[in-house]
């Protein structure tokens, strides 16, 4: 057996303890520790047998790990430790705002050619596998339009706004692709569509004790940028019927390419998620993203890297030739 | 406007045709010449621009062609063609007897890597997109299943073996997933299915004047290899609407991947095509792909390539910070 690739989590929310669930999938990863800034004693990682330390000493288990996963938000986090940690380590981030990913991969660049390792930035499904299939299609199919459609899942901005609500007590909101939206473009009418047009949002609310239900009802179908704009349907249900049947953080989604080749051939290409954790699947993403960093630094290819510089034969652990023998 | 990446096209059958109109939606490419083993006057290409000659001149183009896309079939033309031509040029072929690719890949890493060539082999669909698929699904989701299925489409070795059945005048023969497999794989069943569990057979005959309709039934039934152990449909139809609606030349299929993650949560990703043209499709494959090749040979990275070993960033005219910009 060859030396394991040594991983290192930085935060432990779902996402780090969806990667610590990943790593035991994975014969040749091995987990070292998780770095977090909460009290060590308080994180509860699940393994007892994985060291948990304070953030601040991740520095010195520099020659200890060989891919930092920074399982951080996008907002505040990752801005701040992706460029510190990309000074010492190979790193992996899933950082998802879009708008602001050519800025973050300069940084990220810089840090990581600095130091001589190798930083894979916005990894996960979208950004991330969505993203590939999106070049894919355009690349292979330059006539013809790209539809990515997300859902049924639980989004947890949306969630959010519906619990800040007057009366609301608890509550979870779907985003779901309209679906004969989703028929047009499968069936290849390339129809113009906004993200309105595409999904419709349904809430879950369990209400106070006596809180007006038709006025949360109006106040979350009115507001401003997150429902106004949308289909959207409420539903009132009790605090059990939540918890026994809305606790999962499901998610999914598909990226559709409708191009024409030839003289009017329709080819359809649909790549499709149906996740029962969304959590989970990301850190499954970056896990096999981490194996891949690890070779690209083995091979000298320092630098800030994306889903698109990566040659996907890196996410596996067989070797080149199993790999043609076994899936090509 | 930079230099337009050079294409020459070798073997002009129903894939040689599907990469010349592929080349032309696509602006940074541009085709050479067309190269045939036939009489040039007799190939017919459809643009009366575009220079045909016979493939015995090829070498003396060596320096006007930065990729050849070889067309020819896999049983006999490219096992001599791919290293002939990898001694000359970058290319790119669709050799797709998969127990074969090992050794080929071989002989074209040999003749590539001596001319400093990259020849990209085993480019298309399947194998191509369902073997990167198969690859992300494992790497991904290392515990759980990989399925692929095919069609529905047209199957030309079947319609072939239809058509030398005594009685037959003409005949196609579609291959066709069983819903009911589908549906179990889909819903993370993880059945066990051979391939005859995954896929019926259907075909659409014109009979002979005056021949035994429940003989020619019988005889296409119990074919071995190609029928016996398949449930297959027997339609007969005439000639008029053999040619109204079976001139097609339509494929696709999916591959899935099911597999758990923590603990039992389900996560279902799928690629599927649906096709009007299988050639033409595979063609826009096979021509997005030589501006890998390109860009890979500028980089130096001699020798045979899979899809396996190639960044997919490279298989598109933009720029990696327009890409990461736009698509990611």
């Amino acid at each position: 057996m060859e030396k394991k690739i040594r991983i290192g989590i930085t935060g432990y929310g779902n996402l780090g303890k969806g990667v610590e669930a990943a790593i035991k999938q994975n014969q040749d990863l091995e987990l070292v520790a998780v770095f977090s800034r909460r009290d060590p004693a308080s994180v509860g990682v699940k393994d007892p047998n994985i060291k948990v330390l304070p953030i601040s000493e991740a520095e010195n288990y520099k020659n200890d790990i060989d891919v930092m996963i920074l399982c951080g938000g996008s907002a505040t986090d990752l801005p701040e430790q992706g460029p510190a940690f990309a000074t010492h380590f190979n790193t992996i981030d899933s950082y998802d705002t879009h708008a602001k990913i050519p800025a973050y991969f300069a940084t990220m660049n810089q840090a990581a050619k600095s130091s001589g390792k190798t930083s894979i930035i916005s990894v996960g499904w979208d950004p991330g596998m969505f993203s590939m299939n999106r070049l894919l299609g355009e690349a292979i199919l330059p006539v013809g339009e790209t539809y990515t459609f997300w859902g049924k899942g639980l989004s947890q901005g949306h969630s959010d706004a519906v619990r800040r609500v007057d009366g609301v007590k608890a509550a979870v909101q779907y985003t779901i692709p309209i679906e004969e939206a989703v028929n047009r473009v499968r069936n290849g009418e390339n129809p113009e569509l906004s993200t309105k047009e595409k999904h419709l949002r349904e809430c879950f609310v369990v209400a106070e004790e006596g809180a007006d239900k038709s006025k949360i009802e109006e106040t979350i179908k009115t507001m401003p940028h997150y429902f106004s704009d949308y289909q959207t349907k409420v539903n009132f249900i009790t605090e059990e019927e939540l918890h026994a049947n809305h606790s999962k953080m499901m998610h999914g989604g598909f990226v559709i390419r409708s191009g024409e080749t030839g003289s009017g051939n329709n080819q359809i290409v649909e790549y499709s998620l149906k996740l029962d954790s969304n959590p989970e699947y990301t850190a499954s993403v970056l896990t096999a993203y981490a194996r891949a960093a690890y070779k690209m630094n083995q091979e000298g290819q320092a630098g800030a890297k994306t889903v698109f510089d990566v040659p996907i034969g890196h996410l596996s652990p067989k070797s080149p030739a199993q790999l043609r023998k076994e899936l090509l």
